[in-house]
C-alpha cells in the first residue's frame, strides 16, 4: 500500500473519533500542541534550516526564501495561531434548525465535522499548524499536502503536533503529512473521494487552478481578487482618499486589496486621489480620459483592467455614472470584493444589489474581506465560489450537517 | 460560436435580471407558465410521440419507455408541480445574519441566487419543467442538459415555456435546453466554470459518476443510497415490521429505500419478520446465522452488503448489539439514511452520534428522506456530499449568500 493511501485510511478512522470529542478534549489537545511547539521551537528552526539550504542551493528569490524561513518570533505567531483557536466556540453540536412536521416527526439538523479534509499548499511552512489546528479545532481530521521545498520544516512540525497529541483525546493519525510530494501522487489525492470530504488549496492562482482542474474531490475554491472601488460623484474627498489607498497600499498582495479605482467624472477630487497614489509610488495606468489629463498616468491595456496586479500597480478609469461602474465590475471583476464610496443611497442601495460578489462594501476598506475581520476569529481562506461558503471562511466552513428525525413509528404512506 | 457558449452567454446576462426580481414577479411568471402548459398539452404529447416512436425502434425497455412517456394525467402533474411552487416562501433577500464589529462596520449576509445552473439528467421530460421552474424560483438562470432520447419533448416544452416566459418579467434566456445532447458538448459544459455556477445531475450512478469525474463546475452531488434499518433487541415488534416493510417496499426503486435490515440477535421476532417478506415476495438474503435458520433466506454475497439493489430484494443480517450494527453501516453505508428502531435511549444516542450520515433515523421509515416530507415544498434531489446542502435540497439549496458591508470610512489598520 503506497504512502497515500496508507495514510488516508489511518486519517478516515480518526476522523470518527474527532467527531465524537468535546470542545475541552480539543482545546486542551490544542494547548498541548501549543506548549511542545514553543518547546521545541530550536529543533524546529535547526530542520527548517534544511529547507532554506536547499532554496538557496535552487536559487530561490528572496521573497521566496522568506516565506520559508521559520524564526524563533514566526514560531511564536504560530503558536498564539494556535491558542486563540482554543478560545472560539466550537461549532459542533450546535443545532441550526429544528422543527415537527405534521405527521409528528421532530426534525433537527445539527452542525457535524467534515470528516477528513485535505489542505494542499506551498512553501509556508506556518499553513501546517495554522491550516492543521483550524482542521482540529472544528473536529476533522486532515491531510496535509504541502511544498517539496518546505518538507523538512513541515515533516519537523508534524512530528511535534504528533508527540504533542499522543498526549491528548485527539487521535496523533489526525494529522497526516503526506511526504511523497510528487506530482502523480497529488494527482492522486485529488481523486480520492473515498477517503477525502473535501480539498483546500490555499495558495497562488496557478496550485488553486491545478487542483480545481484535477479534483474529483469537492474542492472550497479560495484565490483571485480584481477588486474595486468606485468612487461616486458624492464621496467625501479624505473619506475616498483614505479608502482607495488603504485598499490599494496596505498589503498589496493580498486577494482582498483593490487593483482598479473607477472615479466618477464629476467627483471634483480626481487630482488630489490620483497625486496622492502618484507621491507613494504607485504606477497609475489609466483610460485616455486620465492620461490625456494628467502625464504620470499610463495608459491601461486591456489585459489591465483584469489584473491582479498584487503590487504598487494600480488601474484607474473614469465613469459617467454608478451604471457604468457597475458594467465594469461585472465585466472585469472576479466576484471577491467590491467597494462604492458614495453619499448617494440610491447608487449604494443599486451597486449592493446589482453586483454578484463574495463581499460588497459601502464606505470602507475593501480590505475587511478577513475571517478575523469579520469576527470569525480565525480564517481558512477566502471563498470565491458560490457553494458552501462565500467569503471569509472560518471554523463552521469546516463543518457540514446532519439531520437526526425523532419518530413513534412513522411510516410513509 | 457555437450553441453552448452562445446559450452560456444568454444565461449569464439573463442570471443578472434574474437575481432582482420580486417575488410577485417570479410567482406570477410561473403562473403564467403553468397556464401555457396546459394550453399546450396536446402539442407536447404530439412532439412527446416522436420520442416513444423513435425509442421504440430503438429498443427501449417498457420501463425506459414509461419514464419517457408524457400524457394529459402526467402533464397535469407537471403543471400542478409548478404552481406548488408559487406559494413556497421566496428564499432571496432574507437576511441570513447581520451584526457590528467593534469598529463599527455593519456586516449582514443575505441570500441571493447562485446564478447559472447546469442541469444535466436522462429520459425523463417532466424534469425539464421541474428542475427549471425550480431553478427560476429561486432566482436562477438555468442550462438544461436532457437526454437525446427525450429531445422532441424537452424542445417542446422549453418551447411553451418561452412562450410563456415571454409574457413575464422573468428573461425568456432565463431557460436554456441545450440541443446537441453530444458527449464532447456535455465535456464542454462541465468545465465551463466562466459561464456556470453549478452543476446538478439527476438521474443513476453512472451519469452522476461522468459528471463527478469531468466536471471543473462545481456539482452538487446526488445519488446512492445503500441505506439500513437497525432492529435492537428492545424494538417493538408491530413498529419494527410495519417500518422495515415500509423503508424498503414502499417505493424500492428510490434512493431512500432500505437495502438491508440488521437484527438485533435477541430480538425475538426475526421470524415474523422474516416472513412478512417473504409472504410479499421479496427476495432475502442473510448471513448464516440466518440461512440456516430460514430455508427462504438466500446466502448473501460480500457485494450483496454494498448493493443498492432497488428492487425487492432485502440483505438481512443478525448482529450481536448496536456497535455491530454501528460498524456493519460504517463499512458498508453510502452516507445517506439510516435508521435504529429501538426502546433503548443509549443506544439511540450512540447511534445518532456515531454514524455519519445525511439523515439519521429513530423509529421511523428512511423513505421521508425526501424535501417535500421534510417540508420544503419541492426538492431539487436529495444531496449525499458534504459540502453546501447535505440531505434532502429545496430552493436554498438553489441559493447563495453576498455579504454587505456598511462603513462609515473604515479602514484596515
Amino acid at each position: 500500500m503506497n504512502e497515500l493511501i496508507e495514510k488516508a485510511r489511518k486519517l478516515r478512522k480518526a476522523a470518527k473519533q474527532m467527531a465524537i470529542l468535546s470542545a475541552e478534549e480539543k482545546n486542551s489537545a490544542l494547548m498541548i500542541m501549543a506548549e511542545h511547539l514553543l518547546t521545541k521551537k530550536e529543533w524546529i528552526i535547526t530542520e527548517n534550516a534544511k529547507d532554506i539550504e536547499a532554496g538557496k542551493e535552487n536559487g530561490f528569490t528572496e521573497s521566496l526564501l522568506d516565506r520559508l524561513l521559520l524564526t524563533e518570533e514566526r514560531i511564536g505567531q504560530i503558536v498564539d495561531g494556535v491558542r486563540q483557536l482554543i478560545d472560539l466556540e466550537d461549532p459542533i453540536g450546535e443545532t441550526i434548525e429544528a422543527w415537527e412536521r405534521p405527521n409528528g416527526l421532530q426534525i433537527e439538523t445539527i452542525r457535524v465535522p467534515l470528516g477528513v479534509i485535505g489542505m494542499v499548499y506551498e512553501a509556508r511552512p506556518n499553513v501546517t499548524v495554522d491550516a492543521g489546528s483550524l482542521c482540529l479545532k472544528a473536529g476533522n481530521a486532515v491531510l496535509l499536502r504541502g511544498s517539496s521545498s518546505a518538507i523538512h520544516s513541515n515533516k519537523a512540525l508534524v512530528h511535534v503536533m504528533h508527540e504533542a497529541l499522543a498526549e491528548t483525546a485527539i487521535p496523533v493519525d489526525a494529522v497526516q503529512l503526506l511526504e511523497d510530494t510528487s506530482r502523480e501522487t497529488a494527482s492522486e489525492m485529488f481523486k480520492l473521494n473515498q477517503y477525502l470530504d473535501v480539498l483546500i488549496p490555499r495558495g497562488g492562482a496557478g496550485l488553486i487552478q491545478t487542483v480545481i482542474q484535477n479534483a474529483t474531490v469537492p474542492v472550497l475554491e479560495t484565490g483571485v481578487g480584481n477588486c474595486h472601488v468606485f468612487i461616486d460623484e458624492t464621496a467625501k474627498e479624505n473619506m475616498a482618499i483614505d479608502i482607495a489607498i488603504n485598499a490599494k497600499l496596505h498589503r498589496p498582495s493580498v486577494c482582498n486589496a483593490a487593483e482598479t479605482v473607477l472615479i466618477h467624472k464629476n467627483w471634483p477630487f480626481a487630482d488630489e486621489l490620483l497625486s496622492s497614489f502618484h507621491d507613494r509610488g504607485v504606477e497609475l495606468r489609466g483610460d485616455t480620459e486620465l492620461t490625456s489629463t494628467y502625464s504620470f498616468v499610463k495608459p491601461a491595456t486591456e489585459e489591465d483592467w483584469s489584473s491582479e496586479f498584487l503590487a504598487p500597480i494600480l488601474a484607474v478609469k473614469q465613469v459617467s455614472d454608478v451604471k457604468e461602474a457597475i458594467d465594469h465590475i461585472d465585466h472585469y471583476g472576479t466576484k471577491h470584493s467590491e467597494a462604492i464610496i458614495s453619499e448617494n443611497p440610491d447608487n449604494v442601495r443599486l451597486f449592493f444589489q446589482t453586483i454578484d460578489a463574495a463581499v460588497l462594501y459601502h464606505n470602507a476598506s475593501t480590505r475587511f474581506t478577513d475571517g478575523e475581520q469579520f469576527g470569525y476569529g480565525a480564517e481558512i481562506g477566502i471563498s470565491t465560489q458560490k457553494l458552501h461558503a462565500r467569503g471569509p471562511m472560518g471554523l463552521r466552513a469546516l463543518t457540514t450537517t446532519k439531520a437526526i428525525v425523532r419518530g413513534t413509528g412513522q411510516i410513509r404512506s
